[in-house]
């Protein structure tokens, strides 16, 4: 059994495609993923799970009904689950993504931003 | 529904104790937990889950049975259910965990390091 110590820089720096995210550890069946993202994502929800974000370099926004949250490095958030949002990001940001292994990045919605699963790096 | 941003660093001014979980969110049935840790915990296991430790600030050692894991600053790392481990760190150090809602930091083991669940910050 490996039990690998993770870089998060040296992880993010395996790839520069926005928007997609790369797995780079499991927890029993949740998966860590990073992601660079930059402009606008689409409207969706996760109906089966709540999802959490963690700005490890920039700031992200995330839009939701009623109100738009900023996250900057080192803060998180936690989206739960059925709740509609738009992620987007004004510079290229950095985060990481924390869900069960199976989630589609763009939710309840099929689109040109739908990202493959279970691309580890 | 509140959506709170979760700013850590000022989640880990709001408390000083070591070696004493915060659940600062829930993710699903899972926690995030803040920790300050500084010298040396106990050896033990957690039989049901994996258990996710991701340094905030400083550096951490996590002793194995074969091999010794130093953790720095924006690394991360996933010790497998079953796995024997003693955390250590040299200075004080500020980590984050991941693991579901009900595990007890000290695993298989009772211990004057035993820490209530649930102390959300």
């Amino acid at each position: 059994m490996s039990i690998d110590v993770i870089n998060l820089k040296h992880k993010f720096s395996k790839f520069k495609d926005l928007w997609s995210p790369k797995v780079i550890g499991e927890l029993n069946n949740y998966q860590f993923k990073l992601v660079k993202i930059k402009n606008d994502f689409i409207w969706h929800k996760h109906d089966d799970t709540d999802e959490a974000f963690i700005v490890i370099e920039g700031k992200i926004f995330i839009e939701f009904v009623d109100k738009t949250a900023e996250i900057d490095q080192g803060e998180m958030i936690i989206v739960p689950k059925g709740v509609e949002h738009r992620p987007y990001a004004t510079k290229e940001a950095k985060i990481m993504i924390i869900e069960p292994r199976g989630v589609v990045n763009t939710g309840n919605k099929k689109d040109k931003l739908t990202a493959p699963n279970d691309d580890w790096i």
